[in-house]
């Protein structure tokens, strides 16, 4: 009674109960997506299954972020137009709207920009933007649907990645058993997985790994008590400001459905959860994890596995006769 | 009234008014899927859209048999492991439960059969089956997954390509414009549809492309009355008679969805449909089609594009610590 007296009071001086419930917590919970445009999520889950936004016509942006596989590749690095070796892993791109920026090394501002970069990069996709254009300008009813979504009379790129963004947006992955737990369902963990929690903020993961998507929020330096060894060239984002200080700084990533993403790290070096969590014990924090410690640790990152987004599987427009046919042999 | 009385009256007489109205032409409405086991559906649609089934961990059945593009890959010829090149056009996997055989050449006597060759060859996914089944031995959602289906301690490769069978039994795309007008609905088609259909069928096409799929039932030969010219080797049904009369018979694709599986024949060489059919004319029938009729019999095959699967994209189970990381790159 007392406590539902106390609910009504926070309640009615504007205070979410579980906002402060969760407070005190360097974990919150995700959020449902929210203010988003339903036209444009359909239309970019339509041009994010398009293989013809690349030069071969076989490679989509679910190609590299799989949303059967967690929005990742599964793979150490991805592969690219004519299977080219790509430079990085891929990152998941599930609640990747959560990211301070775009990329490892951030170089992208937001999802409407990082969704033009695989596109035009010859490892990646090999096309190009005004390639892109004018092919979906082939496709009546692609026509119809950039019209009916942005009213302007021409496609362009800003319409393309703009769709493609707001269909990422809704790739949040709410309702964990983790954020259960921060919202109130005391036995949504066992004790072992709650242990490990503790054990992960104790031992200062939560220094990187903190807020909505457990990471995300900043740039670090990969290797900061004993250096990351790697044959990966990847310098981070010293590639973006020129300082020299950036060197191997990577954008900390999400911990979110790190269950789903493997392998780890920016180089996909880590195959294991258990194998990632020791290097980032004993290279970031100077701690080595005994087996133990690091069951409970992992044990504790499986219960961040959220709801995986339900897609319908958009049905592509067929091209037309005057579009491009894909070029996935030749020059 | 009259018409309702003779309805009535057939209705009683045990005869069915549909397929009576439908008995009179060559081609029959598509029937949706009957006697199928869910278990199995939702364990193949898992297998089916897998890439682990693949040497690379890239290429899964759904690469080639994209359900977004009609279930083929909108390509002349696919694209294999390491990018090899395909020695065919990949048929449309939609319907497909609908042929004699499977494959062009009808190596595969059915979906069953057909679903182990590509994980096994080395052009396409490049795997093996033994390989195969080790791999989802060391996934335990599969393993509870195999067992609830199966019944059995171990899973072998037949459970895995009888899971992927029954789910494209489920692939069927009945309610196209045409189905609706054979079964009663006489505005479905407009009057250059209708003079299609009229012209299809006096030309003589329906001599191969009859029955519920619009073809799949027979082998015939490619370049009838004129040589068909072509710089693809694939030699037909001779590759697995041994027979030199079954040289350059393939079997008669579907023209289900054929607006969606462009571009067209075992080589991929037709763009277009106006193309394909100009080309069958002449090389089967030995008719030159004019512009106008060419353009009825395309209005015509348009009709045919039924309901595409409502495909929910699954959520694969994670790897294991013990599970085999995929190959990409490497040898």
């Amino acid at each position: 009674m007392k406590k539902h007296l106390l609910i009504a009071a926070l309640a009615f001086v504007g205070v979410s109960v579980h906002a402060t419930a969760a407070n005190d917590e360097p974990i919150s919970p995700i959020k449902p997506a929210a203010n988003i445009n339903l036209g444009m999520v359909e239309l970019g889950k339509k041009l994010f299954f398009d293989p013809r936004l690349s030069k071969s016509g076989f490679i989509s942006c679910n190609s590299c972020h799989n949303l059967s596989m967690g929005g990742s590749d599964n793979l150490p690095t991805s592969i690219g137009d004519r299977w080219q070796q790509g430079p990085i892993n891929s990152p998941t791109v599930l609640n990747s709207s959560l990211n301070v920026a775009q990329f490892w090394d951030g170089r992208a501002a937001d999802l409407k920009e990082q969704a033009g970069g695989p596109i035009e990069n010859p490892m990646e996709m090999g096309f190009s933007h005004t390639l892109t254009v004018s092919l979906l300008e082939t496709i009546p009813a692609y026509v119809r649907e950039f019209r009916q979504v942005f009213g302007k009379d021409k496609i362009d790129i800003e319409q393309v990645t703009a769709a493609i963004a707001e269909f990422e947006k809704t790739l949040v992955t709410p309702n964990s058993r983790f954020d259960q737990w921060l919202l109130g369902k005391k036995d949504a963990l066992t004790k072992e997985e709650l242990d490990g929690y503790t054990l992960f903020k104790e031992s200062g993961c939560t220094a990187c790994h903190y807020g909505e998507a457990v990471g995300g929020t900043s740039f670090q330096k990969m290797g900061l008590i004993e250096p990351y060894k790697t044959t990966n060239p990847a310098e981070g984002r010293s590639a973006v400001t020129g300082k020299d200080a950036d060197r191997f700084n990577f954008k900390v990533p999400t911990l979110r459905n790190v269950e789903l993403t493997y392998p780890y790290f920016h180089d996909g070096a880590a195959n294991t959860l258990a194998e990632a969590n020791d290097i980032m014990g004993r290279l970031q924090l100077g701690k080595k994890f005994t087996p133990e410690e690091n069951a409970k640790i992992v044990a504790f990152l499986k219960t961040l596995t959220g709801d995986q987004p339900l897609i319908l599987l958009p049905i592509l427009p067929p091209s037309s006769d005057s579009t491009p046919r894909p070029n996935p042999f030749g020059k």
